[in-house]
């Protein structure tokens, strides 16, 4: 394997690394992000591409002036490292030099300096490019790329090909009427609001599969947990024997995750106070049994499906009980789950399907697929749709997929509810709801 | 680190692996390739999901009738390990039992059992999910894999941050008319042409960002080499002292690609014969110097860009003269660049902006971007751009940007050209071009 290092570029070190050059001469770049005056001397705080680093400017040591520097300016600053336990990360640069890279034209509308970003939502979103300056802001798209690359680390590891299926698609892999519509070259196209059909006619030639990529849904909803385009982390798996095989890789991951971020994510951990949740053994309940409780404790009114209400009641029970912060729902009535999903032969009213819930929310819908090309079409036909508007899906069936099945999980809303955002749109760099669509 | 594998699992066993068991009776899953009946003993080649495995059927050894296997179904087999030279890699499985967990409702419409697939590109695109069943077909998608994840693996131990950008945006990164348009809940939309503008705005927070996500060009090419939708490789970093800044991260990244499809590809290396390339100190060329160059040899006659046949040329000429199978061109005309690139404050008719070439291909584009708010705004004007159609772009060089600058690569491009494939439609699991928008 070649070396990985491009160069020694110091824009990046972690205060860790600077450690190890006590006595050392350095130069470190970045932005300056707060300058505290005190006493003859300056704290001048440099916020790196991840961290923030402490460097002081003593004029009897620097020639150039303070006066030189100003918030916002980028900056690289030589001086020599020392260990200072009061300073962010135990250690800070005496500046020798500093030169100025760029200066902003206007001042931040927003303050960096307090320890949480004091805006409204949509203060927010209004000056993202700013906000996301804030080192809090910042640091949930950290975990976010954890999550995702803990994810792709897990699922390479157990032979899953990563693929990328096409957005702009003829078909609508729900059959609803929520898409986006546009014209691609004089043809009705649409963007997918899944990879569905696209991972399982992959099982085909790649046994199992996976993609993160982005995910498209045009609901008119306007919650704190709803996004019109959004990453999804997909999985579709071949040779299962029943959907818990589904289930139990799905748990085995999500436990690899948890440890991908403990081991990389420390910085970002702290910053957030990130609970990581144990991931052992994830209990399981059936949706006729959690309708049943649901009804006991006031929920349960919907006797299709669980509402946002159901899912933090349910969470909360299963937590007391257990210790699990997750919970597995399966067997989901057929009547709300999509023409794929297979059915369970000894009672058909209810689908191989599950949800996962976690600290309230659900984050994955997965299930176990029709792979039989003759009971697809008989499902498809029971539901009133013509096979033939699904022709190419089905070439798939019709030459032959292994038993499969697979999962979707909502990459911010994971990262939202690891992160404890109130709302969704934090945990998008530049989210996409009814009302945005800029920048 | 928590165990990394969910299962030990052999629906994805290598041959090597398999070796490892020998005399040890295993079961492994596949989809049924070929059989070869050969004197009352039957050759049963399994396709798993990246190998072919040889399993044998002796009717004194396994109680089943052959008779119940067919080219097609998905299969598991169980039996014992034996080391097998005449085997593809060296290993073979005596079947004691077998299970047919899946059928075929027809056969398939191509052969494959021919080493390579025999099918016109059009007859390959209509059967797309049997096509890329060849083994040969789907190994290019592992070459892309490798290249995507050694590309990932670089910009992550090189503090690049991963980022996701919407694709659905209100405005057009290169300005063109070339965009696929739609209605975003009664706004004008269109598809991200780029990243570019994100990538830049996210270089003010992370230093260093990188993005594989789709890029949509509505061109009406029709050739070898483009697709409508295509997987962008993207990375843009802060802190250059210029664009070889740029090209050196970008020779350093692709030296660490082919090691790592070195190291993890072997297979699919074999199976395509793929030739990787040494990449060493990558040549690098004026814009300027080839036309002059290319003029005595018959090409540029295109006084601002380089035309197909001048890559072509350009790049023999390179490998004659220097060995290397890569080439820089820098130093493009301004006129043919776009707004947001840096010209040379020395000669502002040229940009600090280039491509790579490789073998006779365009594979990147990259340059220098313009950080400095009023410079940025004053070359918007030059071009008759209004800076108020740029409003949330700008907001980020209005707070301040560090210099900076970025590629972006072609994935299907580089995978084209790794695994010699004369269509890049070959590249694509679904291509989308002027006349494919199915499967």
């Amino acid at each position: 394997m070649a070396e990985i290092k491009g160069e020694d570029l110091l824009c990046c070190a972690s205060p860790e690394r600077l450690a190890q050059q006590e006595g050392e001469r350095v130069t470190v770049e970045g932005c300056v992000h707060n300058i505290r005056e005190l006493g003859g001397i300056a704290f001048v705080i440099l916020r790196t591409g991840r961290y923030l680093i402490q460097t002081v400017h003593d004029q009897s040591v620097c020639q150039k002036s303070l006066s030189e520097l100003e918030d916002g300016c980028y900056a690289s600053v030589t001086g020599k490292v020392r260990l200072e336990k009061r300073a962010e990360g135990g250690v800070e640069i005496l500046m020798e030099d500093f030169k100025v890279l760029s200066r902003p034209a206007a001042p931040y509308p927003l303050n960096m300096a307090d320890r949480s970003l004091k805006a409204t939502l949509g203060t927010n979103l209004e000056y993202r490019t700013v906000a996301l300056r804030h080192p809090r802001e910042r640091a949930v798209f950290r975990i976010m790329e954890g999550i995702e690359n803990g994810f792709r680390e897990f699922m390479l590891a157990n032979d899953f090909a990563e693929i990328h299926s096409p957005k702009i698609t003829a078909i609508s892999a729900e059959g609803g009427a929520e898409v986006f519509r546009l014209k691609y070259f004089g043809a009705d196209a649409v963007l997918a609001q899944s990879p569905q059909f696209y991972k399982q006619m992959s099982v085909a030639f790649f046994g199992r599969v996976f993609e993160v990529g982005e995910v498209y849904r045009a609901e008119l909803h306007n919650t704190s947990r709803h996004l019109n385009e959004y990453v999804g982390l997909d999985f579709e798996m071949g040779y299962i024997r029943d959907m818990y095989d589904v289930m139990n890789m799905e748990t085995a991951m999500l436990r690899h995750v948890m440890a991908y971020l403990e081991a990389h994510y420390q910085p970002e951990i702290r910053l957030l106070g990130v609970r990581l949740p144990k991931v052992e053994t994830i209990p399981s309940v059936r949706f006729a049994d959690a309708l049943a409780y649901l009804k006991t404790v006031g929920g349960g009114k919907n006797r299709n499906d669980l509402t946002a209400d159901d899912e933090v009641l349910l969470c909360d029970h299963i937590r007391r009980k257990s210790g699990s912060e997750f919970v597995f729902v399966t067997h989901f009535p057929t009547a709300k789950r999509p023409f794929y999903v297979m059915d369970n032969p000894e009672n058909p009213k209810e689908a191989f399907s599950f949800d996962l819930l976690f600290r309230g929310l659900e984050i994955t819908t997965g299930g176990q697929r029709i792979h039989d090309y003759e009971m697809q079409v008989a499902k498809m036909r029971t539901r009133g749709m013509d096979p033939v508007d699904f022709e190419s899906f089905l070439t798939a069936h019709r030459h032959g997929l292994p038993p499969h099945g697979g999962l979707g999980i909502g990459l911010e809303r994971l990262t939202a509810k690891l992160c404890d955002l109130a709302n969704i749109r934090q945990a998008s760099l530049f989210p996409r709801d009814i009302n945005h669509l800029v920048p």
